[in-house]
Formats: C-alpha cells, structure tokens, sequence
C-alpha cells in the first residue's frame, strides 16, 4: 500500500540566490523523498529552465506559474496590494484550497507571514500566530541529544499578551515533540530573573498560567544566558525580544572570533591556535546558523507555513521541505489545536 | 593648590566574596588615586581587621559603622524594612547627606537601586533611572578606540515609554563622553529591525523624537546582531530587553568554545588549536566579563551610585572607585541634566 504523497507548495522567487537555487532545492529533495510532492509556485519559464539543467525526478514536481513575486526589501503591506498575484499568495492559496498540504519561501518574511494570516485560518484559541526558530545550544535535547533549542515568537508580532505567551508554549510544545522527538520538552519564559514574580506583568501573569497548565512542562523563568546554554527545550517570549536575542545568536561566533584576534593579535601560540580553528570556525558559523535547520515555521494557523531564510541554498531549501512534510504526516495542527483543549 | 579629594561611599557588605574583598580594593585605590578618599561602610570591626592586615594608605580610608545588611537572595523592598541601617542605605544616605559624593555597592542590585531612589533626587526631567552596563564589541569606540559600547536600561526597571528611552539616550550620552572620553558617540535604539517604523510602539515614538533631538548624535534603529558588532557607542532599550541581552553576552564566549568542542572534538588539528587557544579564551572570558569595567552605573539620580558585579574582586572594585571619581570631578549629573534641556 502505497504512502499518499504529502504536496509542499514552495514560493521560488525572492530568495537572496534567486529562483533556480530553489528549484535545486525542489530538485533535491525530488531525487531523496518519494513520499514530497514539489509544487513549485513563481514564474513559469524561470522554473522549467531551471529544472531542464538540474537531476530532478520529473513525477514528484509540478510547477505553476504566479507573475510577480515580492522582493526582500519591498514592504508587505504594500506589496501584496500591488501584486494581489505574487508567487507567495499564489501559493498559500494553493494550500488554502488543499491543492498542497504546506508551504515553504525564502522570501520576504513579513509578505510571507501576512500571506498565510490572510489565506489560512488560525486555529481555535489562537488570537496571533508565531515564528518559531531553532537555535544552537550547549546542551543536548530529545531523544537525539541534538544541540539545539527552539525560541518563539522571533518576529511575528511585536508584542504579546499574556494568554499569547501560554498559546506560544503550547505551539512550541507540540512542535518539539514532533519535530524533534522530544516527548516530553521543557518550557520556559524568558525574563530578566529566575523567579516568578520578575518580569513585566504580562510575563508575570504568564507565568502564573503555565505553572497550572496540564499540556505543558513548564519549568518556570529563565535568563538571557540560559539561551545560548539550551536550558529549556522550548524558550517563550515575545516577537520583539526573540528577535533581538536570535539575531544576537547570529552574530556571535564570528564576534568572539573577532574579539580574540583584537585581544591575542600579539601572542604567537594564541595566533597559531587560531589560524588552526581557522577552518573549524568556519564550520561553527555554518552551525549556528539558523536557518540551516530546515527554517522557522509559522505556528497558530491550520496550515503550515515555513520560513526558510533568505540566504538559503538547495540543502536548507529541501530540509525545509522535509520539515514540512514530517509535520503535516504528524498532524502537527490538530496536535496543536489539542493542547490549547 | 592641592585638587579637593572625592570622596566615595563603599557599601562594604554582600559582595560574593565577602568584605574583606571589597575593603582590599578600598585598600588598592587608597595606594593609586591621591585625589580620592574611601569612605568604608559596613560592619566597623570587620573593616578594621580587614584593614589590618592589608596594606593601604590611611588619610585616605575612613569607616563608617552599619550596624546590618541586605545579602544578595533577599527581597529588595522586604530587606529595606527589615533593615533600615543596613549598609547600603547608610552609604546611600552620607551620599545624599553630603559626607561623599557617590555610592559603589557590590551587593543586592535591587537593594541598591532602590536605597537610591529613595534618597537620591531624580534629576528633572527624569521618570525613571535606568542601570547602564559596558560590554566589549567587535569594534572600537571614542578616541582610545575601546571595544566597548554602553547598554541602558539594563534592568532598573522591567519596562519604558518612549520618553524615557530618550531620556536613556540622553544619559548614555552623556556617559559616553564623559568617562568613554567620546566626544560625540553614537546613540541607537534597539529594534526589531532597522527601518524607523520597526518595533513596538513605544519604540517608533522614541525614534522619532530621537531623530529630533539635538543634543543626542542618533543613528537610527539598529538590531540585535549590531550589539555584539558594537554599531552604536550606546545602545537605548527598556530594561527587560536589555538585561536579557546583557546575560545573553555574559554567557556567550563560553557557549562557543562548548559548542566548537562539541563539534569538533574528533578533529585532531582543531583539538590542538582549542588547546592552544584555551589560556586565551579564558581571558577572553574575562575580557567579556562586563563588570571588569567599573561597574554599571545608575543613572537619572543627582548622585551617581555605580553597582559594580557580585563576583568583583579587589581591582574591579578599584576601578568602579576610579569611575565614580572621574563622574563626580567631571560633573556627570550637571552634563546629564543639560542634556535633558
């Protein structure tokens, strides 16, 4: 009995490599995935070119053409206006109407994010959608052990409630446990002290309601430098501090680097241990680079959104498929919906 | 003509290393700074054996019994009425009173800021005081070119209006030039993006007022990755935000050595880079150990009290004597209040 193919429309246009670097990406994934189906949304003849010069298994992508897309520096508001046909509505329609199961862009977030807000439905209990992200930790999670972490809301909104910060920690709870196979993930609330009483009164009055919350293992406050350690499977805290701090994340390996060359330039053995690093730092880099893991989902909304980052190429692009597809085949929507109750 | 001493109130008690290491950083300057005088208040019999045996200069060292004090795990507002001579608060009062010109306490940050708010005056024109930090950057600041850059509000109080971040803005300002020896630093706005529309209300207000303002050198909004590249001499947000940034960077160059271990351990050539690097990423570790740098300031009052780190020892407490000083012969709060106009 054959697997039903999950469909994952992803928006190829507006990503920082250009369109055929998505195609790549669909490519890849067609030749490592039989059970995804790519339906590749943007300009039409963009698309068939890109996919006459890659290896690609023809049956499992399927293209359709949208006639103007969404640069990254365009605002959101404006650009779906003049372009009520970009390639990222197009394509969250296409999933609106179950023509695909979820949707994946490396475009403009914010286009992509009021696409979904205007297209899909948000679930029962839900007043504001998130993004979530994955970031790298010092410390293990789940079942894997893997070194990272997710933090939600980074960017969605630039603001929460109370009750929006509870609705994050389901989200990101049901999202660990089937994303990264963490069945019982831990989840904390980011605030400027480890006691429940620190913090503005909306991460008071959260705090208050996750300890009694049945569906969620609340393990209190955490602080700014449990981020990095990976203290919590799952950190919650509004869009506007997740952004500030994931962004810190981004830039911090190459500024320690930084620092030590500014610190040790002087000293032979520190100069020869760093050229020696030299490579591995590198890689480091490539580490705690975010959107390596397959992008940043969109949480709250009955169909899936994720956001792969601008930057990405074919790898992430098709590790964002993946992603897409493991949650829609685990029902990760009516996971959710059951944990608001 | 003999230069008039200044003289600086040392809360003596609820450092973590107890007071006998902040008596010996007393004991330091006293030996380093003719122009500054030492007014130890705590527990007397305790400085006085702790005086004994260290070596300092005794005209500029005197003691001032309290008779309590408030330890680091206690409740601020409960700990002050418990104890209303504890050491903090009497240092705090021969601030007000006259008898010395600024307050450096290594204990209770809470406790501290609040003995000063309750009797400091707020400079007019100012709602709120805010908690300002050093932290190293990538790049350099003001004519020594510093690797380091001022962060404000960094936890005096958990929220701001746009108002009081201008205020921040002001103040930092003002800090930066004076004891940065920068003459026209830099000021930014922490967001969740660098477009001036960018982030919460209170955050686009305060940008465009900051935009207005003549006294401030204001370069707009910048994001969390510009905090560790050090874009802006002085960083302006509220003080959740900040002190989650400022734990963030504290637990950072650890993270990256951890994770470049966990990474690489099975790599020999990067195995013997990190070993050869490690005696300089531990004084890395210090380099980013932001309260080597004098302590963090509380600023808005008409007396300045700089909350130097738990963890300091002897020199950091010097060096936070040695910064209160230069604010108080340099006119700190005069400079603050002509720019608040």
């Amino acid at each position: 009995m054959a697997q039903r193919a999950t469909t994952i429309a992803f928006d190829v246009m507006g990503g920082d490599h250009g369109p055929a670097e998505v195609v790549r990406g669909a490519a890849l994934l067609s030749l490592e995935a039989p059970h995804i189906h790519a339906l590749l949304v943007g300009d039409g003849q963009v698309i068939e070119e890109a996919l006459a010069s890659t290896r690609h298994h023809g049956e499992r992508i399927s293209v359709h053409h949208a006639p103007s897309f969404v640069a990254m520096h365009e605002k959101p508001a404006a650009a779906l206006a003049d372009k009520p046909d970009a390639s990222v509505v197009v394509a969250a329609r296409l999933v609106a109407d179950g023509e695909a199961d979820a949707l994946v862009s490396c475009g403009n977030t914010g286009a992509g994010v009021l696409a979904a807000a205007r297209t899909f439905q948000l679930l029962r209990g839900v007043r504001r959608a998130a993004l979530a992200s994955v970031y790298p930790t010092r410390t293990g999670h789940g079942e894997k052990q893997d070194p990272f972490s997710l933090i939600l809301d980074v960017g969605a909104n630039v603001d929460a409630t109370a009750d929006d910060l509870v609705t994050f920690a389901v989200m990101g709870s049901a999202y660990a446990r089937i994303i990264s196979k963490n069945p019982q993930p831990t989840v904390a609330l980011l605030s400027n002290g480890t006691e429940a009483m620190k913090g503005p009164p909306r991460v008071v009055e959260a705090n208050q309601k996750l300890a009694q919350h049945p569906g969620v293992r609340f393990v209190g406050n955490i602080e700014g430098v449990d981020i990095p350690k990976g203290t919590a499977d799952v950190v919650v805290t509004d869009g506007f501090v997740g952004n500030v701090c994931l962004k810190m994340l981004e830039g911090v390996s190459e500024t320690v680097v930084e620092l030590a060359r500014y610190a040790y330039a002087s000293r032979l053995r520190w100069r020869v241990g760093l050229w020696m690093l030299a490579s591995g730092l590198n890689q480091l880099k490539e580490l705690t680079d975010w959107q390596q893991y397959g992008g940043a989902p969109v949480l709250g909304f009955d169909r899936l959104f994720i956001k792969a980052h601008g930057r990405s190429h074919a790898r992430a692009v098709a590790n964002a498929g993946k992603v897409a597809a493991k949650a829609v085949s685990s029902n990760l929507a009516q996971a959710i919906q059951a944990g608001l109750g």
